[in-house]
């Protein structure tokens, strides 16, 4: 009954056995190994993307931070929702490695729309030199709200970024749930939809801790690499990184593992909902309904495990996330002591 | 025959042993996870520092530009070997992180002495405003030139930083092989001798990727904790960093490791010199002795993998490392070649 | 009629014919000049404060972003209203300068309020280590609106901040102004409020170009020295900078100015409402009111220079802003040409 | 006898008429001011550079700071003489600016050349993505140490740099001082020799206080802007900066002052060598001669102002520096005194 976050979960057995194979002899080091070459070839195959540049590095943060930093100026302003992970919960991470300011919009569900985009990006350049330069678009999918966007919102976000010359950032903490959520090819929900640079998560969805930047155009792929050493996020023994990635995309298992923590946060969310709860719009494997505190202390003594949040009248929020690992038993423990 | 570097070395059985281990479960993220708490009180008790500060990160060059970013302000002068990690292999990581500035101390064989830091360190600070302020030292050990700086070299160059108010920092990415070479303790070498943070090494002995920072007095603590989430370094799935430090300590196996790649590159070191070449004051596990490029072209060509750089008259360098993986075979292989 | 801003006037005649004298003869350059501790013992003695640390930079931006880097930390949340001149007019120049993070609060006039400030107040370092941590209050007097907070209200924010230990700082670009306006002393609008750091303008009020930034503790003193020859702000030929705030605090020529511009701002906003026009909350030199595209057209048709903003309903708001060298009769051809 | 620093002259008599006459009326802010449009045209004029982009700032470590930060990413290395402003009397502001990293370059005479030059130059960047990536290179003239380069020397210099795809630098603080010692045009200094961006110093040669930046490619320009308003550098009454230098390049005045400053000089240095003092290669207004304690003793004692180093063997060295308003007088007395 463990629903606090994916990331209390391990490492999937199959990314386990490959780092495990991995440490087999000598191999060159910082990013020049054999698997390396392999995960570039897949990442590009998976997302039809035969110039894709593909790097490895350890988090999530690093993934997104050093994607705004190779795409926008000191000056520039990241348009990004308020509730967003580099919004809330990077400790300034995408500031410190490229100087942006994190323009903040609202919408509901963890989601912008054109309409609540418009009005900050319109008036964004309009002071010349005195303020934050227009520079990127910054989407989450899965949301931190546990909504999914889909790939033809994605694509009017992007198009307004793109008629101003923006560039456009998918985090993807949880883009494998987000894709079998809604049924998208990883180039529908990427590039084909207008996003130049992918987060794309492997550390939530079952792997110890890696996660693939994709550029779409190679462009920045050299800065990228300096950024990357420059940060400290260049790893020696890079074999350990690139063998879980391989595994991870070997026989789709990435969309296996996702499908498996979607199946299970749809289980609990239906269980929820047939036992009169309410429960939003959460397709994926997040969500956050509302009960009395008194539901929340029986589940807690019953040995669940999840964040609990403020929420007026007396009541509050669970946080519930289900992973790869999560079992029927998990959800149906769960549900009987709701 | 593989000695470019003890990167390209995979991890040790007990340390991969520990991270499947570790895989078993739900475990808190962010460094919550129990083991971590055992982490700390095992390098407490290796240290003898009841009180330090300990974190883990995966990188290298990470615990070093953390580490001096939580000890040196923005205007410092953080006085190191010209040939030192920071300086001349981490890509400004440790300006990035810090906005320090590294003034370069000569010194033979890549130690330098009360002599060669006297001048700079002098110096320093005479300008007022208009110059960096004095403010860190930063020594290596091992050092970049395969050399090793006993606990009173360490005590003395600590003892003219001192005078001047500084923190001292330890590159300690081969600290074990230090240790093993000079025969002091680790409080010896670190705090007892002035020492005030550690870069504390495990990946380059037998580690996937994970480096201590060491702390003796943790008034820092809190600052290093946001400067590492800052940075994109606070893995989720933390535990796989502290299963790999909690074997590393276990039952002494970090000295283990490293007696074993000492021993290595004692037995290459000891037989290159019988064979008649000359190479230098290399009591760990590199050095960095010259031949004639036909040599070079031979080794190669039985299969030797190591660096090879220019050297005056038709000569070139040659970078030799150890492991804990090397063995006698790898060795002597490598000897009946020369 | 040029009442596009206060920048747009030039510098007073007695602070000119201060710059004059004082370029008479050597001096000693980067602020050891001896006017410079006459400046700072004027400043301590208007301001009731003996120990206060006191600097000179040219610029506004200047004046605020150093302020704001020496008492917060690349991590820390810097609590401003949402047009704040350092949130909307700077370019980042305080993100740049401190790394730090604003967080915009609401409030009606350009004012936050307790209200507006304790939700954002309330939840910042609610998720440790992962969001950036309290570390600022930011105020602006006069406000970005034209409206002027009372010391009460001052007071009353800065209890918030101090209460979590936050040190408070006021970006005081028409400071004098806003004591005009209110009839408070330098000390009650300041330390006696909760203010740790002003930033004292002079350039809007009839100086060239100088702002001095006020310690009321001089702890960081040496690190703001620091920081401002870091940034390129310490002048070599500081004298003229020191020139300046001397003529300018000399027989109150600041209070002076003020009271002429305020008064200049008050002559417009009441002929403006006696013609039937809605002047809002206005008790100083600046005022924002909002009238038919037609009445500007015919405004500028007459000469008047000022900036128009688009508003609903095909109407267009005007910001108006009088300075010390605004005339009767420039407020009166205005009202003549309304 | 005041020979301390050019900066601790005043302003030339026309350059302070200048100032007085521009503040007359209103007047556009923040470098739209109509002085200014001449000023580029001026600049433009003198550098025989009809598209160079030109701005103005109040000090010269911004305008080092900025031009090395409009040409060099985070992640590079500026090549520049170890005695170099930017390197010793900065407080770290280019790297502040840039993120760059400062690679000194030795060479007699506080010049560097294409032998000193060749080593750094040549290993830069070997090291992959490890390393700091060669970026710049960054000359002083008239040098820190009173010599000059001269136009070829810069030319081979530059050539070096741009064979490897380098921008190049030049520190003018004295750029005047050098032309006159010269006889060299500013185009031939300038971008006939190479440079691709000059700080064109002012202040030290008659003007309170501004400096020009030249870019003679505007490629760069929007971004310079950028970085000078996030910086803080730019000024609200801006004409204040036009008006000096306008009034600098009317009429050859900068030129005449510069010819001046460098006769004194060599009035000075002449005068000591016919009194027996060895005074190095110094053909413009600044000398480091060496002498005994006690004459630098009798010296002050007489009145002089001046700096004095610490030397070998009981003497001291001088750092002697004459201005646009040293006059015979002051020269003579001097050596009266000596």
């Amino acid at each position: 009954m463990r629903f606090a976050s994916d990331n209390s979960s391990g490492a999937a057995p199959e990314i386990m056995a490959a780092v495990a194979k991995a440490n087999e002899g000598f191999e060159r080091s910082y990013g020049a190994d054999q698997a390396m070459s392999r995960v570039t070839a897949m990442v590009r195959e998976v997302f039809e993307a035969p110039e894709a540049a593909v790097y490895l590095v350890a988090t999530g943060t690093t993934a997104n931070a050093l994607s705004i930093a190779s795409y926008c100026p000191p000056w520039g302003a990241v348009f990004c929702h308020e509730f967003a992970h580099i919004a809330e919960d990077e400790c300034g991470a995408p500031e410190f490695y490229s100087g942006a300011k994190l323009v903040l919009v609202g919408g509901a569900g963890g989601k912008m729309t054109p309409a609540t985009l418009a009005g900050p990006l319109g008036r964004s350049g309009g002071g010349g030199v005195h303020g934050a330069q227009p520079a990127m678009l910054s989407l989450t999918n899965v949301t931190e709200a546990g909504t999914v966007y889909s790939v033809a919102e994605i694509a009017a976000l992007t198009a307004m970024a793109k008629a101003r010359g923006l560039p456009c950032h998918l985090d993807g903490a949880r883009f494998a749930n987000a894709l079998v959520a809604t049924g998208a090819t990883p180039a529908e929900m990427t590039w084909k939809a207008g996003i130049d640079v992918l987060s794309f998560g492997g550390t939530k969805n079952g792997c110890l801790g890696v996660e693939a930047v994709v550029m779409f155009d190679p462009a920045r792929a050299w800065e990228f690499e300096l950024r990357r050493k420059r940060g400290g996020h260049l790893f020696s023994k890079h074999r350990f990184l690139s063998a879980q990635m391989e595994a991870y995309l070997t026989d789709g298992l990435w969309l296996k593992l996702a499908t498996r923590a979607n199946a299970m946060g749809q289980r609990l969310a239906n269980g929820l909902r047939a036992k009169g709860a309410t429960v939003g719009d959460s397709p994926a494997n997040m969500m956050f309904p509302e009960w009395a505190t008194g539901t929340h202390d029986r589940l807690e003594g019953a040995g669940a495990v999840y964040y609990r949040m403020p929420a007026p009248e007396g009541r509050e929020r669970a946080r519930l996330v289900t992973s790869w690992s999560t079992t029927e038993d998990h959800v149906d423990s769960f549900l009987s002591a709701f």
